[in-house]
């Protein structure tokens, strides 16, 4: 992957300092110990491992260096790696010299995702939210405030959501309104048609679909925010006639429509919830519907990073495609196209990463330096989970089992593509 | 879906008349329950039944009519009838007037594919062939005579697998062609590479390869009298040197390749050696390497109709995908493009229907009516699943896990579509 778009605008840390005198005494023993077991757990990779005694030096070319900061911080670090290292990164307790991203795809690399510990530590998490659950999950992340999100999200549409490079050379603008047009390709969406949406986002693609394929589209959200975005949008863009915006859990969809859409809303679904949502995907299409799911995936079964579901995306659940099919074998739902795009969400989040580093002061105007840290450790983590392969994008077209107004080749999809 | 080409060739039946005088003796009370068991089950289909003392005649138009011609064929039917019609069809025992497609369509539209006690008599069968089952198997079904299935498949690679109709108008040797191509282009093999290739058939997709993109092909094949062939063909079109034909079981494959791909061996699996079929389709290719899998699948799981398992393609099994996924997932695959194809199983089949009936007069000399009848309605019946969706056509294309040569976007294998 191209990382010169990256490096230049220093995605690199020098934490910030903090660290009372006693846990900043000279390591002993069992600092030592604990130090190598780490080092151990790395194997062969470029990543450098020192404690707070060592001096603060930059890396050699093309290693990267940690250093931890106290001794609690180290203990940490050891007992649930991938919970902590979050927020000490965040925290400034750990500090990395050298590309943060190569930091964390050899961490992916080179580590498994999920301590035995960890593993325990997680069992209390449903893995069925219920209506009130899911509220306040979503809530906890996408209610963060639309002037963030404007602060490094394609400026067209508001996508926060996998973005599609028909050419790689496109501008994060340009691949948003290529993604939207892909799935409204694959979905063979004709003037007049009505679209069911599961999850709006703030509306970007609701009214992308309205005002380029002229269907109705009723969506669903239930982030207060976004909706009360969403409307306004609507409004300004002379497109309320066409777009409705539910703000209410997909669950409480009725009615039929020609298609149904959902785009990164399955992440936060919960697998136990997937026959039930695949009954309604079924439900709200006619027999000749179809309908299409766009989610991040995992190609085996895991648990999300531990400190990533607590701090960043509470009840998130990539699932695996074997999960997927819960949705759509017990529901008759016959799958017709199943597309993995994961190299395009590490380089949209390349674009976004570029766009959070330029408005990186605002950001910090907003939070406070912990949640800068925190975010940019989740985005370019992020990355790294993409190019490693850790994390998948799919989307998946379907239709009622024995439909006979499939697509009949893929075409129409590339037809002008570049 | 067009059925002109069907029709006139005469895809209808009329019986040839078995019956002895007792078991057409004047149905009795029970005759006539068993008679509105089947009626019943058939609910307001198009499909009209009669026992053998009504007249001969012709159905009214739309309407298909099917005469049971002695008391046993009636018993047989009742108690099971997915595994007993082909029999009774095919000796000449039930009647069929009006079209033979249609039939099978409501028969898989308004009856349940296995009856309860057809489950039960199916439980002894092994969802893991071990090698000299598959082999029995393999033997059963292609070692029928080269010359029997040149009768009827395209004439210029001998494809017994579906076709590829980028334009319907195709006739079914540009389809097949136009499939190797389709398969090529996903699996992107460039001049030089090296393929392995599990399941030869008559050898006309290696040799397909090897004269079209360049690729050196090993290929595995259990079938004796096809590897025969294959030589032959090979030697014929001056391949040798680029493709090897090995008669042994896909699991002995060794080495590693560019690229693994199998069309239409998966169907003879088994489910339970899907893990160590995945194992090896990792272990073929490199780190790099990429590998496609064509195969008959279901939506959800069903067995194979007791008839032709018995009759026809003993120990076959359509995998639905999250089977499939037992292949990728527990072996760190990642799936990359799935394409369900299934209406063009439909058309293929109509050609080898149409190609059938014009030499069907070849087939009964090499065999008798029976099997004439027999695989008339093999190939009916399949047309029939196929269209109402209770069989499915996968291609899935995979790579390891976290591979970063995968293809950015699927827009190369429709460059030149028509």
């Amino acid at each position: 992957m191209d990382r010169s778009r990256l490096e230049p605008l220093g995605v690199r840390d020098d934490g910030f300092g903090y660290a009372d005198a006693e846990a900043r005494s000279q390591p002993n023993a069992l600092d030592k110990w604990m130090l190598r077991t780490i080092i151990t757990k790395l194997g062969d990779s470029p990543v450098r491992v020192a404690l707070w005694d060592e001096p603060d030096m930059a890396p050699r070319e093309g290693t990267v260096r940690l250093r931890i900061l106290d001794r609690k911080a180290l203990w940490m670090l050891v007992i649930h790696p991938d919970l902590h290292f979050g927020d000490l990164y965040s925290a400034g307790r750990i500090e990395v010299r050298g590309d943060l991203l190569t930091l964390l795809e050899e961490a992916y690399r080179y580590t498994t995702e999920n301590t035995a510990l960890g593993a325990l530590l997680e069992r209390g998490r449903s893995l069925a939210p219920d209506l009130s659950e899911s509220k306040r999950n979503i809530h906890h992340h996408y209610d963060l405030g639309n002037d963030f999100y404007k602060l490094w999200l394609d400026r067209e549409a508001l996508q926060y959501t996998c973005a599609y490079f028909a050419d790689p050379a496109m501008t994060i603008e340009q691949a948003q309104q290529a993604k939207m047009h892909h799935v409204c390709r694959k979905l063979q969406l004709k003037a007049g048609e009505t679209v069911v949406e599961a999850g709006s986002g703030w509306g970007g693609f609701a009214l992308f679909m309205a005002e380029n394929y002229g269907v109705h589209v009723r969506t669903f959200n239930i982030s207060k925010e976004q909706i009360a975005f969403a409307r306004a949008w609507s409004k300004q863009r002379g497109l309320e006639h066409l777009v409705e915006f539910v703000e209410d859990d997909y669950r409480n969809m009725t009615g039929t429509h020609d298609a149904f859409v959902s785009i990164g809303m399955l992440e936060h679904v919960g697998v136990g919830n997937y026959p039930g949502l695949g009954a309604l995907m079924k439900r709200v299409i006619g027999p000749n519907g179809r309908g299409l799911v766009h989610t991040i995936g995992r190609d085996s079964p895991a648990m999300l990073n531990a400190w990533i579901d607590k701090r960043i995306f509470p009840g998130a659940q990539p699932p695996t495609l074997r999960q997927m099919m819960d949705m759509f074998e017990p529901n008759d739902l016959s799958v017709l196209d199943v597309e993995n795009i994961r190299l395009h969400y590490a380089k949209t989040l390349e674009w976004w990463v570029q766009r959070y580093e330029e408005n990186v002061d605002a950001v910090r105007a907003l939070f406070d330096e912990t949640f800068v840290r925190a975010w940019r450790l989740y985005l370019v983590g992020s990355i790294a989970a993409f190019t490693t392969g850790k994390l998948q994008l799919f989307q998946v077209l379907y239709a009622r089992s024995g439909a006979k107004d499939v697509p009949w080749t893929r075409a129409h999809v590339y037809r002008d593509h570049p």
